[in-house]
């Protein structure tokens, strides 16, 4: 039996499919219409794994724009499917931190793996990976370089950014580069305010065991090292992380299609 | 005696002269040194009354660059100067709205022209000056030249903007042009958007009598309407409330002079 899962986020369209044996994952930029990306997405996964739409069992949804895909057998909310990503990538995870394209989340999750309580900035760039894409066209750089440069490292002593708003920090950045300050600098500043700002947001969660990061700025190993430093402890990820969504929401549609 | 008030802004310093007779009143975009800038509009504004600086009797400065002015005699808190200038511009004010370049303030005064209790925002671009701006770029036209566009008339109904955040409003502004909704409405929109926000912010001192509108902003008749409506009561702008804060260092200025 073959299930989908997807998330369809502000950035990219992340689609896992899953059957008795393995997943698969793929992923493709949202685009004008994440309606038709996720389509197109989709039977591109089903042609690689040499399958039909018919035998699909259940597509589920996730995300930002999964009131934009007509063919979901049922859409669930983002923190549902995020957690129970996140416990299927790390056994016993207890505190997920998801940074999006244009959201960041904390979700507490009990011993047994039940949502118990959550947080979510979805209504000021600060903090997530849209602060960051904004400074990278300020920096003249692809926002997935960005992650190289890992605070802490010699090279990379942060440069504070005094400014918390994307707007004007912004501006501070355009500024600093002006004053000839070294660009690792400035990037390892960034992604301190990125960590700072998501830590003070799920500082009233706690973290009672282990941290999982996920979600696409996951991939960013300065800010998980920013994480890391502010949170006072070690921060997970794993390479499926930026899929948690996704494989959160093919596991549910494996147990709807069973149930 | 000839004294000399500035207000120091993110976006353009104001100088007002003030002797027994006058005011006059002078500005200038802040440019990377708001120092300098100040130093320049000083000397042309004492060339134009043909006085020398040795004449000058005080110098008092505010706003946000107030510390890049070493020539100053001494520099004030904008909520002093801010209050002070707009009694002076209308008599019997009681709530001061101003919003400039980069932040907002709301004043509550007296009805001896105290300050009595202030709310201030300068964390976040939206609901300032800032915000405006960003939208006009991405509109492809002049901040100076949206103020022309007032809510209430019939060519432009509000087309509501839903995120409250610059960043993410000006993607919704960037779709809405692409859906091909009338600029005009997206204007008329993005000033409730400016006015919302404000009146939110100034909710909590109440408006016990003539509320003045100053700051750069209230320039924009848009946002004028769209505050009156937001408030729910008649919003006053006088040709110098942009200058409320400049006077009222000029007035400090005298007083400092004389005592
Ligand atoms: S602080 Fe800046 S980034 Fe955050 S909501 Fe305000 S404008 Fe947006």
């Amino acid at each position: 039996m073959v299930v989908a899962g997807i998330d369809a986020g502000s950035t990219a369209v992340k689609l896992v499919l899953h059957d008795e044996n393995r997943f698969g994952f793929w992923q493709r930029p949202s685009g004008w219409s994440p309606g038709e990306t996720a389509r197109e997405l989709l039977q591109e996964a089903l042609t690689a794994w040499g399958r039909t739409k018919e035998e699909l069992a259940y597509i589920c949804g996730t995300g930002y724009g999964r009131v934009n895909l007509p063919f979901l057998d049922s859409a669930v909310t983002e923190i549902a499917c995020h957690a129970r990503g996140a416990v299927h990538l790390r056994p016993g995870v207890r505190l997920v931190i998801d940074i999006g394209g244009q959201d960041a989340k904390g979700i507490l999750v009990s011993s047994t793996g039940r949502v118990i309580d959550f947080v979510m900035n979805d209504k000021c760039a600060a903090g997530t990976g849209r602060f960051l894409a904004v400074m990278a066209h300020a920096l003249g750089m692809e926002v997935a370089d960005m992650g190289a440069c890992i605070p802490g490292s010699v090279e990379a002593q942060p440069q504070p950014i005094n400014a918390m708003c994307t707007v004007f920090a912004e501006s501070e950045v355009i500024g600093l580069l002006n004053q000839g300050i070294d660009r690792r600098a400035i990037i390892a500043g960034l992604h301190q305010s990125v960590a700072r700002r998501v830590s003070a947001m799920v500082a009233r969660l706690g973290a009672p065991g282990p941290v999982l990061f996920t979600g696409g700025v996951a991939r960013n190993a300065g800010v998980r090292a920013a994480l890391e430093k502010a949170l006072g402890c070690p921060v997970e990820v794993k390479e499926q992380s930026p899929f948690a969504g996704a494989i959160g929401a093919a596991l549910i549609a494996r147990e709807k299609a069973a149930g």
